[in-house]
């Protein structure tokens, strides 16, 4: 088996997934094809791989024949992949079937599926604690039963527990050490049916986490658009559709919105050519056959197009904005969206520190997003001073608007700062708090502003993802004032005084004690090279930016944006990019960073056969590299080093640190540029 | 001119707009038609109604001659309703033009446009107000003047005002008054370019606000399917697209849910037929001008298909829906929804009382919708009592659920309250609110639940639409907490003694002084009598359920349901509808309440001709009302009476009051019966 991750996007991945029958790129839907019966052409409508069921073609005599003679692929009529499913779903219908794991594997290899499926055992939602246990043991049972009876055929382990997540976590943990090639995750169909989305969320988080990372997950059994980019967001790589089929059936049209009944319907629901050719009346007036082919090609075309649709936002960073507009439109999808809140850190880890497109904020649900935990936790890299003067939010990026604001665009020279408002000091602060007392900190002045979303954000930093690179309303939902709230009340505990604007105060309801405070004592600054530090800290970790930029230290600006582009001291060190604010390194700067973080922090170890490539500055390919920094998100700024923890090369990771150390196919790292 | 409402949602309507070359469903959605260059059909992809620039082919004399010679409709070959635009906009872009006002309305007329447009001023958004005052004043003038000079052409009369809603709802209530028949709201263009969607539904709102309820209105400019279900919620009919071809222009697709441009695309972005046939790469590699004829159908499919989306919408009750899905693909969209707020008693009294499909809460603006403004004024119609006890939610509907919890589904006899978990009393209720003394109060129990989103719910009218018909996630956001809080606090205030399940107190943060109290004293009581009452005075009034429900009241019940059908004295009163709880008139029915409510509640008035009509159970045409009780809602139980509050009939309304004193044609009353 052969899988790889080519983009990624909160914990989804568009991947590559190669099989005897050609590849397949996922996300991807499998139409469920009925051996005996299918009549639509699914390729046609944007199928690469299918899935149908080994047991009815087994217990079919005529279908068994032609199978074992002409292959499975000749038998349906589809030349590209191929997934069989092995009675398990007939074994939850009717409780016992005639065929044993070993037998069914076996036939599988006969004819010539792509991907096999074991006899695993289903275990249906909400059974006692004692079911799902014994069940279990059967299910992890046929599993090493089926590694032992396969020859060549790659292979199907379906995650199972009921809805125990730490049931589903050891299934996922047991299984994902072994041998497999995909890993569907089973028996959540009673639960799409019933609304249950909530609980699908625990069981595909619970699984997930403990999955390998380098194989596809398939969600069994969901074929509804409407969740197929929440299932997506949370790791999942394939789904099968007899949905498009069986809705069809009942004239019932999916939508990424929800169904529709053809009888409820007087408008087409969308913009698929047989939306846009057909009435509704024409549709009622159909002899039942034809009504239902016409309806099952809509599935199938609004099910492909919300798969590219994914994909699409994938690529762009966007995929958390689709999920939470899909998840709006049922009440119990938002419970499911409310709920990834509990699997924050999981999905944090996994998502890509930097993304091509903006943040978008669309209610409450976006403040559980991993870029906004993700800011939280690096605000802890910061360096800390004495005295805190928290702002109202300005237009983005701050600093250059507030400094355009209070100097008239460069007019005046002098910075009055009463024309940002009332200013407070909160009473008695550093007597009610905490101080950390062994901070290095400098007898100066912080300035930082308070907005939704990101909460606190001091001014250096305000021009790195996402924090320039985001929207959110001008009027604010209780959620976020609180959010805000809280960020705030976290941060000023690292400050022995805390100024305050009254907007601030007013806007996030700030129940604290304040006194007057004169404002007009104080002078603003806004120093390059504290922007270049602050900005490395952040992104590489506490002391990072004094590492990086010590010296005599040069910095040069774009002139037509004026921002930082260049840090030299006699050599270039890093480049600061304009479209995310981050920094790119130069060889100088990664021997710099090198130097001062500790090992493994930040670094891509490679074994000595990759050495000679990686300081040609060639791209490191995830089987070469033998140790990791776990904390390496995807899209980072890494250091290349050999067994002796020796500098070879610089550059972007594709994945983050626990793919790469999962994956053995495909690249980890984009080299910017190798050490000779 | 001749526009008929058929369904309304929120203050979004499905009309029908006769012209002389056909009628037009609306909302519609004109593409523009450049008399010169157009190359693609638009009537293929669903456009009933077109618009084009009379200015440009005055301005071509080859253009000029064919329209005077053959006509518009031959000049742009499309023999539907064509709607021509005067100039204005090239009077907006250049400053100046060379026709009289005059001039291009005798030009529309003699080219046999359908609707033609007086040459109003575009004030842009954000001038001086002095500017916007005296602009205004030549276009009210050229108002005046158009009208002097059309003899049969249908007139566009646009509202301008740049940003002040004042100026508009000035402009909207004066040209409103004059014989206009399509009232365009203009020079919204710049804002919506700027994604100013706040302002514009600040200036919709104050315009639609002073607008006659009997014509279409025209949000001019507005071609992107993002806004229109937005436009069409605050009362928009017809929309303008020179955006399907100008995007194209600039290898743009529309969607619903913004703007992707072809460079970023990887995968197409919908279903219809372009994005299911061709790749970005397939576009890409093609001429510009085969690609932008493509991408125009592209934004032609979705727009129509966002067109009919709406429309299904509107059918179904559910338009408010799809708006806070479309308004959450943009924070300053987010914004716009969330603006709405000011406006909803506009928008309630627009809203029907009674919907086909349930209130799905989608977020914090949910709790905007009108349903729920609408629950808490209605709650002052019901009975006050001594003593509250509040209870957390159930299953709906309440009262069943708790029932069968309390009883073990009727398998035990007593209520054991316990059950419900522990209650408190709040401490020194009484002393520390106003109690009403003139209150007609019984000295007994009244049971509510507290529930997101609708807040307080007397048990009595738990199956009345909505408060049955919703459903919201369980997990709460603080918005609808506190709005939650508020409601309780506002309800206790009518009770001399409130005590509270101490799940109502956790869940929703009550700020208030308890005492324990010891429930198993109290003694629920499900009473069918109260619940018809109440449910009559939610309907209908304060009173109304005495007044229906008096004398030797037999109550009939459904065997299958259990849910009460019928209410007899000795001939039936009313019947209570299985789907939305509400209770439909008999005859007698409505002559109880007929002399129970005072005139001119809840009556609609017909003059006599109409007299015979009614009495023989005819439908009520609007022109035939004279008068009517202001405060009726669509989809209401009315009475039908002559000038001497004769009742005639009975009969659900299909418009609100306002409505149906403003039109003349169409229907007004649905009548169920008549006395004859």
């Amino acid at each position: 088996m052969n899988f790889e991750i080519k983009y990624k996007d909160a914990m989804g991945r568009i991947g590559i997934l190669k099989t005897p029958h050609g590849n397949v790129k996922t996300p991807a839907l499998m139409p469920v094809i009925h051996p005996g019966k299918q009549t639509i052409d699914v390729k046609k409508y944007g199928a690469e791989i299918v899935i149908t069921n080994a047991y009815i073609i087994y217990k079919n005599e005529e279908l068994k024949e032609k199978a074992l003679k002409d292959g499975v692929h000749a038998l349906i009529n589809f030349d590209g992949p191929i997934v069989t499913d092995s009675g398990s779903f007939q074994l939850s219908e009717y409780g016992d079937i005639d065929v044993t794991n070993r037998e069914i594997i076996e036939f599988q290899e006969k004819i010539g599926t792509d991907i096999g499926t074991s006899l695993d055992i289903p275990t249906p939602p909400y059974v006692k604690r004692e079911r799902a246990e014994k069940e279990l043991e059967i299910t992890l049972e046929r599993a090493e039963e089926a590694l032992d009876a396969r020859e060549n055929l790659l292979l199907n382990s379906v995650v199972q527990g009921s809805t125990f997540p730490d049931l589903r976590a050891k299934c996922a943990e047991i299984i994902g050490k072994m041998d497999f090639d995909v890993y569907p995750i089973g028996a959540v169909v009673p639960l799409l049916e019933n609304y249950k989305y909530k609980d699908v969320v625990d069981i595909v988080m619970a699984s997930v986490e403990k999955l390998p990372p380098s194989r596809p997950r398939h969600l069994m059994g969901a074929g509804h658009p409407m969740v197929f980019a929440l299932a997506v967001a949370m790791g999942c790589d394939l789904f099968d559709s007899a949905a498009y089929i069986l809705y069809a059936q009942d004239d019932r049209f999916m939508m990424p919105d929800g169904t529709y009944k053809l009888q409820n319907l007087s408008y087409m629901p969308c913009s698929c050519d047989i939306c846009q050719n057909y009435t509704p009346n024409d549709l009622k007036s159909m002899k039942k056959d034809q009504r239902m082919k016409l309806i099952a090609q809509h599935n199938l075309h609004v099910s492909f197009a919300e798969i590219r649709k994914i994909k699409q936002a994938i690529i762009e960073g966007s995929l958390l904005e689709l999920v939470e507009q899909r998840c709006r439109v049922h009440p119990y999808l938002l419970d499911a969206l409310r709920n990834l809140k509990k699997y924050i850190k999981l999905m944090e880890g996994s998502d890509p520190a930097y993304k091509k497109s903006a943040f978008f904020y669309s209610g409450p649900e976006s403040l559980n997003r991993p870029e906004i935990f993700r800011h939280q936790k690096r605000m802890e890299r910061l360096p800390k001073k004495d005295k805190l003067i928290l702002l109202d939010s300005f237009k983005k990026p701050y600093s250059k608007n507030i400094h355009n604001f209070l100097t008239n665009f460069g007019r005046e020279k002098k910075y009055d700062l009463e024309k940002l408002g009332s200013f407070y000091r909160i009473k008695n602060h550093a007597k009610n708090i905490e101080i950390e007392n062994n901070l290095n900190k400098e007898d100066s002045l912080q300035i930082a502003v308070a907005d939704v979303p990101f909460g606190v954000i001091p001014l250096e930093i305000d021009e790195v993802y996402p924090l320039a690179q985001n929207e959110a309303p001008a009027s604010l939902d209780e959620d976020s004032k609180i959010f805000v709230m809280n960020s705030i009340k976290k941060y000023i505990e690292n400050f022995k005084e805390v100024i305050i604007s009254e907007d601030v105060i007013k806007k996030f309801d700030l129940d604290l004690t304040f006194e007057n405070y004169d404002i007009s004592s104080l002078k603003l600054d806004f120093d390059d090279k504290q922007k270049i530090k602050y900005t490395a800290d952040y992104q590489f970790g506490k002391g990072a930016g004094n590492a990086l930029f010590k010296g005599n230290i040069r910095i040069e600006k774009s002139r037509k944006t004026g921002k930082i582009r260049h840090v030299y001291d006699d050599d270039l060190i890093a480049t600061l990019r304009a479209s995310d604010g981050i920094f790119v390194l130069s060889m100088n700067g990664a021997k710099r960073l090198h130097n001062y973080l500790e090992y493994p922090k930040n670094r891509v170890v490679v074994n000595s056969d990759a050495e000679p490539f990686a300081r040609e500055g060639k791209s490191i390919f995830a089987k070469f590299v033998i140790d990791i920094d776990m904390n390496i998100r995807a899209n980072e700024e890494v250091l290349i080093v050999n067994q002796n923890d020796d500098l070879l090369a610089f550059g972007r990771s594709i994945l983050n640190g626990r793919e790469i150390k999962d994956f053995n196919v495909g690249q980890a790292v984009k080299t910017r540029k190798g050490d000779k």
